[in-house]
């Protein structure tokens, strides 16, 4: 069993033995930085405590709805600094992996996306055609003619080799139907994230795990995730910043995803905040899914020794 | 190991030997009678002569979009001889259940469907006040205001018991999130059934299993199903029908549903035929998850007597 995680809150020294053990902060965004359009006091100040004292901050985020401009305008509105280079997003980080990696080939080598603009944003700025996404034409309902058209195939975009899902605040029966055709004739299967839930107004709603569960169930296959807590994301993020791990620290409120994606990186640090899902007692148990190194009740408390 | 299950098609002698055993069969129908709207050759004619050798034929479905009257008029439609005590569905299963068994108290007693019309007909049929279903107000996109009014409550009947998920073909994240936050505040989560898929055109389409998959993702819960394998199915069967299991036959088309009903309800026998999901190779495993007594290639096989 890991050994219990340092509290930060309120010890002066702790907290500044911490930030100097850093040169880079990797940030969830959801839960640390705000919730929904809320942003957490303090936080703004935090972050420019942080690149005052010579740190890099970067945003990365499971959230595939945004792209890393929307995320930029959403984060400078906010009043946290921030360049656009300073973001990584699921979807993003989903378009690098298709372009770079999988390298599709010609003739099969289109996405269809169940998801929102975010998604169509980055694949576009890798230069991958996308069909579904936030097309008006799968806002409906599904009919007598699309039943037969997905059964006999008319429907479906022959050059189509993958199936990418992220969260899909107008998920229907139709793109649902739609996915799984495609993927029973072969296409990958990607998911930006499986996060369960999406917290907002101190709730939680449907994330993109929910959205990509129907294709899961069934399909029967699994989708190989993009976002954290993949180590496919973790490279990425490597590859772009030029990060020295053992320097750099990843900052989130989920155990599952943040938390465990720092360990399995290998970085040289977590902190667990305590202002998104997951809480003390979720790593205070045997089977805890992972256990920070640092916990503290909200970001800005390392704002203490500004 | 079960034993091979016995091959019926073009053996006279052992078709008539296994009618003789059984007083009542029960019919899975998508898969068995027909396929979508296209009823299999020979159906109707093989019913028939089950009853003209006195044999009770009962449909039993997991499709929870019809009630027993749209079923009655979808069978009459296709020549097949029924009435509307012949058919069991697992909307009219789920509605029994929570009225009969749950009798859930006054002021809580509201139930949340996700589902067709055949939900609300089978719960108005039992006196069930239900929200959600077909009622358009849930058929759009979610607001901001939809956000809020989740996360305070304020959207939300109080009166609502319980969540009853089946096959929706109008599935939206506002429907979802909605059910996610009656789960939240204690709701029962029922489910009439979790078929992963839905078998039409010679294709599978998102089935019941498929639109309750959100909800069990993103609550962490399992739905107690009153469908088949069900047997709080197979118990509201036998009470209704007052049969004799031992001269029971149930007829379907999957495992892991009609066949693993069958034996678990301890029936007589299982009769599989190979016109809808499951295959020969199904079975043939060492891992299957039932094993028939008998198969067929289809269920026409069995007029060879006639």
């Amino acid at each position: 069993m890991a050994p219990p995680p340092t509290y930060l809150t309120g010890d002066k020294a702790a907290i500044n033995e911490f930030i100097g053990k850093f040169d880079t902060f990797l940030f969830d965004c959801d839960g640390v930085l705000w919730s929904g359009d809320h942003v957490f006091e303090g936080v703004p100040e935090t972050i420019r405590m942080l690149k005052a004292r010579g740190k890099r901050t970067v945003f990365v985020t499971n959230n595939s709805t945004k792209s890393r401009q929307d995320y930029l305008v959403k984060l400078s509105h906010l009043g946290i600094p921030c360049e656009e280079d300073d973001v990584f997003g699921s979807s993003y980080s989903a378009a690098v992996y298709i372009s770079r990696i999988l390298k599709l080939p010609p003739g099969r080598n289109k996405v269809f996306a169940l998801g929102e603009a975010g998604i169509e944003a980055e694949l576009a700025a890798e230069g991958i055609a996308c069909v579904g996404g936030t097309d008006d034409r799968f806002r409906r309902d599904m009919t007598a003619d699309d039943f037969r058209g997905l059964a006999d195939g008319s429907l479906l975009d022959p050059e189509v080799g993958a199936v990418l899902c992220g969260l899909d605040f107008h998920v229907n029966y139709l793109k649902l139907c739609t996915g799984l055709h495609y993927l029973k004739r072969g296409a990958l299967f990607l998911a930006t994230n499986t996060d369960s839930t999406l917290p907002m107004h101190q709730s939680f709603f449907m994330g993109a795990g929910s959205c990509v569960a129907p294709l899961e169930c069934a399909s029967g296959r699994k989708p190989l995730e993009l976002g954290k807590p993949s180590q496919a994301m973790m490279d990425a993020v490597e590859g772009k910043f030029q990060l020295d791990r053992a320097r750099t620290c990843m900052v989130g409120d989920r155990l599952n995803t943040d938390i465990k994606f720092g360990i399995e990186g290998k970085l040289g640090g977590t902190l667990h905040v305590l202002t998104g899902v997951h809480k003390k007692q979720d790593w205070d148990r045997d089977d805890a899914v992972a256990v920070p190194a640092y916990y503290a009740d909200k970001l800005s408390d390392l704002g203490l020794v500004a």
